[in-house]
C-alpha cells in the first residue's frame, strides 16, 4: 500500500485536469509530451488510454497543478508537441459533482404491488404503530441509527469563507460522500438559511427528530461555539462540530503518533497554537484534556492572555482562563520560543525558520493552513523539526466517519473527549512505520476508529 | 401484464404475512395447507421454495389476511393439518423496514486519494466557486435538481392520527423509495416537532436552500393549508400537499378515465364529495377548474353551505363561498341525490345502496375512504354505479413521483393546476381498456406523468 504521506510531493500540486490527446503513433510523442508538461511545473497524476483509431491513440493525461495558470502552460505545452493534438481539458472535480455528489435512494426494490404494500401503505401502518408503541424501535426499523445531518450556513466553508449555504452544498455533499464511503452512514447536507446563531439552533431542534445524529459544518466563529455547545445540549444524540473537534481529533493522533515515533511522553509538550478561532480553541482543549502541559494560542493580535484588551471578545476572554498557564504576552515568534510542539491553523508562510529554531530542541511542527502552510516542509525540517505535517496528511476524513459510525452503534447521547481520545488512540495505533498518519482509504483504518469510539461510549 | 385492478380482489387483505412451513413431502401436504388457510377467509399470495432436507420442504407461504386475528387463525389452521410444521410466521413490513426504507449514498466511489481530493478539497473549492459566481450552476453541480423534502410533523399519518413525527418516519422512508424507485428523485424526510403552522412555515424557510422542492405530508387540517400556502408563496420552488393535490390529481385522473369509457363530457358533472378537510378541499378545488358543474362537500355536521353555523371554521367559511352553486343544506344524503359523480374521502360504510340508488343514472362512485370504503364496490355496483373504484385503486404513488419529477426538470417554480391537470390526463390516456387507472409498477407511466407535467409547466 503507498501511503498518503509518500504521494504527497506528487501530488502536492492542487488543481487536477484532465487532459484529452490525440497522438500520433508513428511519431510516438508520449515521452515528449510527458517531459513538456513536467518542464511547466506541473506533474503527471494517471495516463489513461481511450481509444485507438487508425495510428492514432486518444489518452487522457491526468495533471496535478499549482494553479489554473499552470494548467494552462502544461496544456500549451503539451500542444506544442509534433504529434499531439490536444482535444480537451476537463476539470474532474467538476465532472465528478456533476448531478451531485450524493443521492438519497430506495433500500428495498418495489417490484410488484405487493412490494409496494409492504414498503408503504397498508403495510408500513404497522411499522408506524410498532415505533408510537416503543420509540426505541426507531433504531431498528428506521435509518435513524445511521443518519447524520450536515448542518451548515455556509459562512465559513473551506478556505472560501462566507460564500452562503448553496455555494458550500458541493462540500456537504462531498461530506456525505465520505461517510457513505468510509462508514456506510446516510448524511444528509442541511443548509441553513441564516447568520444568527439562535435561528441556527432552533431550526435544528425542531428537525431533530429526522437524524440520528448532528455534525455542524463550516459555520464561522464566535457562531458556531454556540451553535455547537446550545445542539449538544438541548439534544440527547451524538453533536460534534468537525472544524473543530474532527481537526483536534486529528491533531492529538499526530501528537500521539510522532511521541511513540520518539519516544516522548505527553507531559513534557509544551504547544503553541496559531490560530484562536474553533479549530485552534478545540485543538487546545483536548490537548489539554490528553495531559500537554501548556498550551498557548496566537491571533492575529499577537498571544491571548489574561488582560489582553485588543481585539478580544467572550470567546477569548473565555480561552484566556484556561490556557497560557505563564500568561505569557507577545508575538507568536514569543509563543513559539522553547515550545516543544506547533501547532498551526491560520495562514501561509507566518512561520520562518528562526521561529522553529526557536523552540525546545526537536519541535513536532502541525502546519495545518490550507491549501499553504504556515511554513513549508522542507524549511520546517531544515530548521530542525523532528517531525512535520501539513493540512493534506491531517485530514479529518481519517476520523469524522469512523467517530460518528461508533457513537451512534452505541446509540451514545454525545461525542465526549474520552471518545475523541480513543479515536486519537485508534488512529496513532495504526500508523506504518516512518508516517505519522494511517491510510485513509484502508476500511480498517475506518473501522478501527469506529470500534474505540464506541467502547470509550459503552464505558 | 396483470393490472392492479384484477388484482385487487385477491388482494384486498390488508395484512401480510410469510408463514414459513416445514412438510412431509411423503405426506404432500401442500393443497390441504392451502385449503385450511383459505378456509379462514385469509387469501394466499405467493408460494416459495426455501429449501429441501431429507425428504422435509420448507415453504414460504405468503398470506393476505384482514387484520391479525385472521392471520393467526391461518396460522394455527396450517399447523393443524398432518405433515405440516409451522416454522416462523414473518411480517414483511416490519422486515422491509429494518434498517429504513432509504439511506443516503454516495454518488462516487472514493478508492484512492486522488477520488477523496477531487469529491472533496481541495477540487471542491472550484465547484463551490462555480455556484458562487452563478448560483443556477447548483441545479447542474449537486444533486439540488433530484432533491424533495418530504416534510411532516407526523399528526395527520395515514389512518393512524397524530402519532408524531418518529413514529411517521416509516411512511416517509416508504415515500422517499417510491419517489427513489418511479422517479428517480432523492427524497429526504424531514420531521418537524412542532404542531405551531407558523414554526413549521419558518423551519421550513430556512432550511429551503438544501432542496429543488417541497411536498407537504401528512400535517393535519386545518394547519396543513396555510403551511403549504405559505411556503409556496415564499419558495421559488414547486410546493405540493400531497394529500390534499396528489389525491385530487389521481380523482381528475380517474374522472377522466371514466369519462372516456362512458363517452361523457365533464361538463355534465355534478359531484358530492364526502370529507371537507385537506383531499376533500383539494379534490373540489381541482375539479371545478377542470370544469365539473357544480361540487359540494360533506362533513360530519352535513353540507357544508354559505350561512352554516354549526362546526364552521375560516376553511370550511371559505369553502362554501366557492362550492355548492345552488346553496342546498342538508345531509350526506340529501348531497348525493341526483348528483352525477361521488367521491368520498371520509369514513367507512357511510354511503348506503339507497343513496346511490338516489344519484343520477348510472353514477361515478369513488370510494376512497382507507382501508375500509364508504361503500363496497358490490353494493356500489348492485344499486347501478356504472364506475367503481376504492382507495387501493386510486394511489397517489401513481402520481406524485412523475409530478415533481416533470416540476423539477421544468425548474418549475411551483406546482400549478395546469401541471395537475396535464398530469391527470396523462394518467388517463394510459389506463387500459376496461380499467381505470394505468399500471403503477410500469415506469412508463412515470415517464408519461413527468413528461406532461414537464410540457405544461414550460408552455
Amino acid at each position: 500500500m503507498t501511503s498518503y504521506q509518500a504521494l504527497q510531493d506528487r501530488f502536492g500540486r492542487n488543481v487536477v485536469h484532465d487532459l484529452r490527446v490525440r497522438l500520433d503513433d508513428t511519431a510516438d510523442p508520449l515521452a515528449a509530451l510527458l517531459a513538456a508538461v513536467g518542464a511547466t511545473g506541473a506533474r503527471l497524476g494517471e495516463l489513461r488510454l481511450i481509444a485507438h483509431e487508425r495510428g492514432r491513440l486518444l489518452y487522457d493525461v491526468q495533471v496535478f497543478s499549482r494553479d489554473d495558470a499552470q494548467a494552462l502552460a502544461a496544456r500549451d505545452a503539451a500542444g506544442g508537441i509534433e504529434g499531439v493534438e490536444v482535444v480537451a481539458m476537463r476539470d474532474p472535480a467538476m465532472e465528478t459533482h456533476r448531478g451531485g455528489a450524493c443521492e438519497m435512494r430506495g433500500r428495498t426494490p418495489i417490484r410488484s404491488n405487493t412490494d409496494l404494500r409492504i414498503v408503504y401503505t397498508p403495510g408500513v401502518a404497522r411499522v408506524c404503530r410498532a415505533i408510537q408503541d416503543d420509540p426505541a424501535a426507531a433504531r431498528a426499523y428506521t435509518n435513524l441509527a445511521n443518519k447524520v445531518a450536515i448542518v451548515t450556513n455556509g459562512t465559513a466553508i473551506l478556505g472560501l469563507g462566507d460564500i452562503g449555504p448553496l455555494a458550500g452544498l458541493p462540500v456537504m455533499e462531498g461530506k456525505s460522500a465520505i461517510f457513505w464511503e468510509f462508514a456506510g452512514l446516510s448524511a444528509e447536507p442541511i443548509l441553513i438559511d441564516s447568520h444568527d446563531a439562535d435561528e441556527i439552533i432552533e431550526t435544528v431542534v425542531r428537525i431533530a427528530p429526522t437524524f440520528g445524529a448532528i455534525q455542524v459544518e463550516d459555520i464561522k466563529a464566535p457562531e458556531c461555539f454556540r451553535v455547537t455547545r446550545e445542539l449538544d445540549r438541548r439534544l440527547a444524540m451524538p453533536v460534534m462540530h468537525d472544524d473543530q473537534y474532527g481537526t483536534a481529533t486529528i491533531v492529538l493522533a499526530g501528537l500521539y503518533a510522532a511521541l511513540a515515533r520518539t519516544g516522548r511522553d505527553i507531559g513534557e509538550m509544551t504547544c503553541a497554537i496559531s490560530g484562536a478561532g474553533a479549530a485552534g480553541t478545540a485543538i487546545a482543549d483536548l490537548l489539554l484534556k490528553a495531559g500537554v502541559d501548556d498550551v498557548v494560542l496566537c491571533d492575529s493580535a499577537g498571544i491571548i492572555h489574561r488582560g489582553r484588551t485588543e481585539r478580544m471578545n467572550d470567546a477569548k476572554r473565555d480561552l484566556a482562563e484556561w490556557t497560557n498557564k505563564q500568561n505569557l504576552s507577545g508575538t507568536l515568534a514569543d509563543a513559539m520560543g522553547g515550545r516543544t510542539l506547533f501547532v498551526g491553523v491560520s495562514q501561509p508562510d507566518i512561520v520562518s525558520q528562526d521561529m522553529v529554531r526557536s523552540m525546545a530542541p526537536e519541535p513536532i511542527v502541525f502546519a495545518l493552513a490550507n491549501p499553504v502552510s504556515e511554513i513549508a516542509r522542507d524549511d520546517a525540517l531544515a530548521a530542525g523539526a523532528s517531525i512535520y505535517a501539513d493540512g493534506r496528511m491531517m485530514n479529518n476524513a481519517l476520523a469524522y466517519p469512523g467517530i460518528f459510525r461508533g457513537a451512534l452503534d452505541a446509540a451514545a447521547e454525545a461525542i465526549t473527549e474520552r471518545m475523541m481520545r480513543a479515536a486519537a488512540g485508534a488512529l496513532a495505533n495504526l500508523v506504518p512505520d516512518g508516517e505519522l498518519m494511517p491510510e485513509m482509504m484502508d476500511r480498517a483504518t475506518h473501522r478501527a476508529v469506529a470500534d474505540a469510539v464506541r467502547a470509550a461510549a459503552i464505558s
